[in-house]
This record gives structure tokens, C-alpha cells and sequence, in this order.
């Protein structure tokens, strides 16, 4: 190394022999350790103790290699165990070592995702894993695009249907538009009103429809809103179904939409971010019957899948290239169309972003590796777990349902025993609403498992526990139940 | 394994083997080979070929370890290496061991950005990371978020400018709104425009302020503009500089630009994704000077820093929680209020994401490596290089610049023997705006070196040569300016 020449180098040799060091504290730490069930799943500590033990301040100086490895362990350490057996928290669990490699072979790679030239391998690994997503909704062809989550994915929705109505709002913006109105259930993703407020739509013109008790979407009530929303001026444009809800885990009837959709000539998207994956098992893919009609999907197979933070598929049954039209800018430094390559294949500009990270890699790598046949086992795998916990409640005293968990997503209050029975004394619904918060508490600084914990509407806070990952056995099932039990019994 | 009990369950020790192995061909041929000049930077095939190579076909049955860890190499093979030293084509480049390291540690632990519960370590490292980044921008408070590239960073500026003005956008929408114009140079990154489409505003509504020969805006000209706007019954509501342009690597003149901006109380945002890291440099921090007076700045260190894709910093000035007013939707499974932890460290809710990527782990630990100063020296480093090839094209026969370079981005034409002389004949640009491809798609098919090109108003296509990593020697630059002459002198 000439420094005299080059300045600050940097040493290959020495910098893999650190990656290496770290990849074995990564091994050791976050994948034995933190998939294992005699380790916690959590090492709580306080917001301010915490800051203190991982000594954040940033300095002029660096620091030498062996300080470094103890910050790799140290971050391991107090991070969460997302694919620990008793991590079931929310929609992430669980580690897939095919998908993990291609994430590190992605990072390694570090391309960005937007023209032929720079990213070769993951252009035609994008399309390809595209075209089997779209396949497995139903559409022999379409479009598509990966995006950085769910929300990004339903926003697009927005944005196409918003344009394909009114294709001048891309250069004259919403001010000379009549009001637009969007649909979607009251158990539907927050991000739909977030996109609406970002797109400058307005949270207002989301226009909420019942769900039945299940929390599915009405379609008598969604046909009744859309007439009254054209009664008063506006102009709905996009009906945005969902297919597993975040708390209940429901699915819209997507058939019965359709026909609504059709009727009123309105854009149906499928919000499948959690849901999507059942289309791969014979046995749960009728809960999204009628998803082949939709125009649009979004299916983050991060979630039930194990692809790993972040996978979220855009899919468009549209074959006019609506994508690249409502979202191309058409850079010159980017995008020359005079390449000696089909620039086509340069998909950049159907995005809204610019640099855009690899996500396909992960997802194409481990389909590769466990086939679309494992890919529905590990569903089966989930509701067959789901509905083993869900006949064990039944079996015990003070696990009582919200609903009837038709998904993998349970939810249910625990009684503790000095409340059994006191159903009808004051106070009841607002003691019952501090268990939950209290027992949470307690599984985190023991650091035993997760769950999580929301009220809903009139009901008051409740566990959703979420079966995804097919690490967890039914013994883990069972554990949960005694865990909750141990943590709540003297409430 | 009790597969009877527990259908299919991830085989740990077979999954960390497998990982292991791809780990050592991750470094033996993206890290070794990837950065050795004596490899080539891309190995081209057509399309049609590379689609055939790597057999991408997603079937039903899973394959056998030895067949994945081939296609881990052939997906390594046949990628764009990046960090070759070779690799001069666009903002990003270079690799460094530590961010790789936190990188590989973000994707083990695949924690989703949203609340201090699932990401205790990452809430805090995110928050002392946003700090640091604004005090190189000379602000002692304020706040700030991570962000899935600079395009959405610059969206967040236009959503958070527009909300300030008129915060029942929210709700409402723009349907209400009087024209809300934005002004950026002609020489701005393609994303203000997009975001104006996607944000409802619409690009007509980005009025085009002029620059002067070297790319930068002319504050009296955005004056005028922002003065016809007015007359013209719009709201003028935000102004985007640019510190750093895409193709000349120009700095907007923020001092004065901050004058307009105050006089007509109009947002500040600086988009200094590609310049932003100067900041780092006592001796090329001037080129911000006035950045403090900014309302936003968009700061990409996944570029000029070697963070890896993607890292983009949106930082605020505000105090106000302008930011989580703004984007939050109050979703109660995720941000309940009775959680037994300070709620302020649940972040999630400042975001338009929901699931959200960990960008900050991996500048962290970079930063905790090689200190600011190492920052610093890597950005004097890249100056250094650019200088230094700048005075060897001089020295040479063929080679024009475009303008005159102030940063680290060297835009020239390269005139091969037969062209030189003749600038008065007929058909002489366009014969030169030929020239650039040709050598690109030599550079490419032979892969040894990638330098991008484009055409800029009415100049035809240039060469445009992004100098940033600190692993580029002058031996480098002096083989730049050889091998275009080899690729281009019979032309």
C-alpha cells in the first residue's frame, strides 16, 4: 500500500479478515444462540442503560479491530431474536439460511436495481420471480416490481389507478380533479390512509367500509359507500381489499368484491402483504379466491415466507406498461436509449425511486432451494400450527377468543383467575385491558418470549400471536400457553 | 427433527453449513476477485445467454446444496463488481469491510425499524447516527429518518413543506388547494420531479429554475420565477437545491438561495444526496456553505462514504415533531400507548413505511472504524483523485471537458484521432455523440472498466466519470485515460 501515492486505502486483507471474524460472532451469536430455546429471546434493558452499554457517541478517531468485534457482538447481543422459536410478535419470524445467504451475497454486491448494465443477474431474477408470483395469482402475464414494503406497494396501487383514470395528473397534479375516493375496510393496513395523505389524496377521502365479525369486508356495504361517495361528487377510483388483516388475520372476500369493482368500473387491489403467501398451498388458497380478477396485488413474502426484511412484490395484471408510464421520468444518465442492449430491460424508471435495493435474490435463491412445493409446506406448516394452539386454548381456563381465528394470527385474552367468572362486575372491561400490557411487560425483562398485544375498536387490549415460522414445534405451542399462564395467574 | 410432530423444520446446522460455504465464496469471488484489477469488472453476456446461464426457472422441487452453492457463484460470476477500482460508472462504488460487517449482522438479525420493542439497539444507533449527520450540517437539534433511497427523502421534504403550509392536506387532500408550485434547477435529480407526480402535485407544477455554466442554480432566476409563480395565483411552497448534481457534480449556492427562501418564507430543502458527505471535509465543506439555513437535507452515504446500498439520512431542523404530525396514522397494534417503555423511542410512526429496513447499523460501525477523520479522508481522497485525473487529460490529445469540474464527477468527450480538428464540418456532433456508446459497449463486452455516459441539454453524449472510492490510485486514473484511448482512437 503506497500511501504517499494513494491515501487512504482500503486493505482488503485485513478488512475480510474482520468480515470474517464477524461472520463467525453472526453464526454464533444471532443464528445458534438466537435460535435456540434455552437462550432468551430478548436481553431487555432500559432505553438510557442501554445507550450506555453500547457506548454510541461517534468520534473523530476510529477505533482498533477488536473494539469492532465487540460491537458486532454487543449489537447481537441486545437485539432482538426475530427467528427464536418464541418470537411471535408480529409478521417476521424465523430464518431461512438459503434466503440469508443470498441477502449477504446481495450486500456484497452492492448494485443498485435499475438498469440492465449495472445489474445484469438481478433484472432477469426480478422478472423471473415476478412472473411465478403473478402465476401463482392467476395471470398468465402482467407486470411488476419490487418495493421497499407493503406500504410503498399499496401506494403504487394508488398512484396507477389514480393515473390510469386520470392519466393528466401527472403533469397537473390533483388541484383542477374532482375528489377522489378510495375504499377499503375499517380492519384494513394503516398504509392506506398513510398513501392516501401522501399522495395528497387526504385521509377524509379513505372512505371506511363495515367488516363482519370475522373482519372481513362487506360487500353490500362497500357497493352502498361507493354509491353515496358519487352521490356526493366524488369520484371513487380504487377499492383496496385485503387479504389477511394485520390483528385478525382476515381475508376479504375478493370474488365478491370483484363484482362490485366491475359494476362501478373501480380499480380492486389485493393488500395480500401478510396474506399472499397461501396462494402456494393447494389446501389455503381458496381464502383468496377471486385474486386473479384484482388489477393489482401486493405480497410481501418477508413475512410468512422467511424471505428476510425486505421483500414486498408489486404485481399488475396490466400489460399496457402502465407502470413506466405513470412513474418514468425518462433521466438521460440513466436511462440512454441509444445502449447497444434492449433497453427495455433497463426497469429503473417503473419505479419511483431511484436507487432501489436487490430484493429478488433472497427469494429466487431459497425457491431454488426448497421449491414452490416447500413453499406451501411451510404454510400448511403454520395453520396447522395455528389451529393445534387454537384447540389447546380450548382446552385450558382463561384463554377466551376475540374471534374465530381463521388465518394464522390468534387472538385472545387471557383471564387470570381472580377475574374468571366477573364478567359483569364495574371495571371489568378496563382491568381485563391492563393484563395484556402487564404480562407483556414481564415476558419481555424475563426475556422468555413475545407477543403482541392492541385493542381493536370497542374491545379492549388482547394477545395476537402470530404462527408463521416453521421452526416452532408444537411444543412451543404449549410453552406459550404456560408461559402466559405463569407470567398472568396472579393478576 | 420429529418431522411426524413438526412437518418441516429448518435444519439449522445444515443451514449455518450451508451459509458458511456461500460466505467463502462470497469473499473468494465478490471480495478478492471482485476488487482485484487483474479480474475484469464484468464479465457481459446478452441477455438471452445470462438467462440461460443461470437457469432461472422457479419449479416445484427444491435442488441440492452443491447446485445452489453453484448458482451463488454464478450470480457472483456474472454481476457487475461494483467495488473493482474499475468501477467508475455512478454514485456508488467501493467497498468497506466494516459497513459489510453491518450489513451482514442487519440482514442476520432481519429486525424491522419500527418500535424500541422488536429494535432496541437500532431505535438508539439511528438516533445518535441522524445526530451526528446533523451536526455536520450545523444543527444542535432537530430530527431526521432513514429513508429506502434519496428519491424518498426528497418526497419527504415536499410532503413535510406542504403539510407545514397547509396541514389539513392531510386529511383533505389537495383537492381544495390553490397550485402549489415547486422550484428546482434544470440540472436537479429526476426525483423532484417523480415526486411531484406521485405526491398529486404534478410536474408542470416544478418550475425549472436556470443555472450558469457550471450547473449551478441562479438564485436571481429562482427569484423571478417564484415572483411569476405568484402572479400567476400558485403557492410557491418549496424550494429543492441541489449540493452535488448527477451528471456535473454541481453545488446549488445555498447562501444565497436561503435569501430567496426567507424573503418568500418558503421551505428550504437541500437534496444533497450524491454532495452531502463534503460535509465531512474541513477542507471542501464550503461548497455547502449556508446548508445550516436549510429547513431538510437529503444525504445519501451509501455513495461517496462506501455505506452500501441503500443508506439515505432525511434530516430535519425541526423541532416541532413536524415529521411524525405529518406521517402518523396512531396504528394501535403497533404503537400502543401503554407500552412500559418511553413510546417517544417508537419511531415507526414518522415513517409513510411500515416495515422498514435498518440503514443505520452499518455507517455506525464505519464510523466507529475509521472516526470522522477517516470519513474526512476518504472525501479529500476522492477530490484528490479527481484532480489529479483532471490535470492528466490535459495533458493528453482527445480529451474536453464539458465544464469544469467541481467535484468529483468529470464529464469530457473524447475526440478520437480522425474527429480532431474538424469541429466546423458537417455532422460532426453528431457523430461525436456516437462515439461515448461505442467505447462503452467495448468497455462492457471486454469488462475492463464501466464509465457511464449521457447527453446534457444540447450537448451530445459525454463521458462521465465519477471518481469516489478511496481503493482508486492515480495508477487507476492514468489507466482510465489509456484504455479509452485503446477502445476509442480507430473510431
Amino acid at each position: 500500500m503506497d500511501s504517499s501515492e494513494n491515501g487512504p486505502f482500503i486493505d482488503h486483507a485485513e478488512g475480510q479478515l474482520f468480515l470474517t471474524e464477524a461472520f463467525k460472532i453472526i453464526v454464533e451469536e444471532v443464528l445458534c444462540k438466537g435460535t435456540d430455546v434455552k437462550q432468551k429471546v430478548c436481553e431487555w434493558r432500559e432505553p438510557e442503560e442501554l445507550a450506555q452499554l453500547l457506548d454510541l457517541e461517534l468520534k473523530a478517531t476510529g477505533e482498533p479491530q477488536d473494539r469492532l468485534l465487540q460491537r458486532v457482538q454487543d449489537v447481537a447481543k441486545y437485539s432482538i431474536k426475530t427467528s427464536h422459536p418464541r418470537f411471535l410478535n408480529q409478521q417476521f419470524a424465523g430464518v431461512d439460511y438459503h434466503a440469508l445467504a443470498g441477502r449477504f451475497l446481495t450486500e456484497a454486491l452492492n448494485t443498485n436495481l435499475y438498469t440492465y448494465e449495472v445489474a445484469p443477474v438481478f433484472v432477469l431474477l426480478e422478472m423471473e420471480v415476478l412472473k411465478s408470483l403473478r402465476q401463482l395469482v392467476g395471470w398468465t402475464q402482467g407486470d411488476g416490481i419490487f418495493c421497499p414494503g407493503g406500504s410503498a406497494s399499496n401506494m403504487y396501487a394508488m398512484n396507477l389507478a389514480r393515473y390510469r383514470l386520470f392519466p393528466e395528473v401527472k403533469s397537473q397534479g390533483l388541484f383542477g380533479l374532482p375528489r377522489l375516493t378510495v375504499f377499503t375496510s375499517s380492519q384494513s393496513h394503516y398504509s392506506v390512509k398513510k398513501g392516501a395523505a401522501f399522495l395528497g389524496i387526504g385521509i377524509d377521502n379513505v372512505i371506511v367500509v363495515k367488516v363482519d365479525d370475522g373482519g372481513c369486508m362487506i360487500p353490500e356495504d362497500l357497493d352502498e359507500k361507493i354509491k353515496l361517495s358519487k352521490s356526493q361528487g366524488a369520484v371513487p377510483f380504487l377499492v383496496s381489499c385485503t387479504s389477511g388483516t394485520t390483528v385478525q388475520g382476515a381475508f376479504d372476500p375478493l370474488d365478491r368484491i370483484a363484482d362490485v369493482c366491475e359494476k362501478h368500473k373501480i380499480w380492486m387491489h389485493v393488500d395480500a402483504a401478510w396474506g399472499g403467501s397461501v396462494l402456494f398451498s393447494e389446501q389455503h388458497r381458496h381464502l383468496m379466491k377471486g385474486v386473479d380478477r384484482a388489477n393489482s396485488v401486493s405480497w410481501n413474502p418477508h413475512k410468512m415466507l422467511l424471505a428476510g426484511l425486505q421483500c414486498s412484490a408489486f404485481l399488475l395484471q396490466d400489460t399496457t406498461n402502465l407502470l413506466k408510464r405513470c412513474h418514468s421520468a425518462n433521466a438521460t444518465y440513466l436511462f440512454q436509449q441509444d445502449k447497444f442492449y434492449d433497453v427495455n430491460l433497463d426497469c429503473g424508471d417503473k419505479s419511483v425511486q431511484c436507487s432501489r435495493k436487490v430484493d429478488c435474490l433472497k427469494l429466487w435463491l431459497m425457491w431454488k432451494a426448497i421449491g414452490s412445493s416447500g413453499m406451501a409446506q411451510r404454510v400448511d406448516k403454520a395453520f396447522f400450527n395455528a389451529r393445534y394452539l387454537e384447540e389447546q386454548m380450548k382446552k385450558r381456563e382463561g384463554f377466551h377468543f376475540v374471534c374465530k381465528p381463521e388465518f394464522v394470527n390468534i387472538c385472545f385474552w387471557f383471564i387470570p383467575p381472580s377475574m374468571r367468572g366477573k364478567e359483569q362486575n364495574a371495571g371489568y372491561q378496563d382491568r381485563l385491558g391492563r393484563v395484556a400490557p402487564a404480562i407483556k411487560e414481564r415476558m419481555m425483562k424475563q426475556g422468555t418470549m413475545m407477543v403482541g398485544y392492541q385493542p381493536l375498536a370497542d374491545k379492549v387490549n388482547f394477545f395476537r400471536l402470530v404462527v408463521l415460522s416453521p421452526q416452532v414445534s408444537t411444543k412451543d405451542m404449549d410453552f406459550f400457553l404456560d408461559e402466559i399462564e405463569r407470567l398472568g395467574n396472579d393478576l
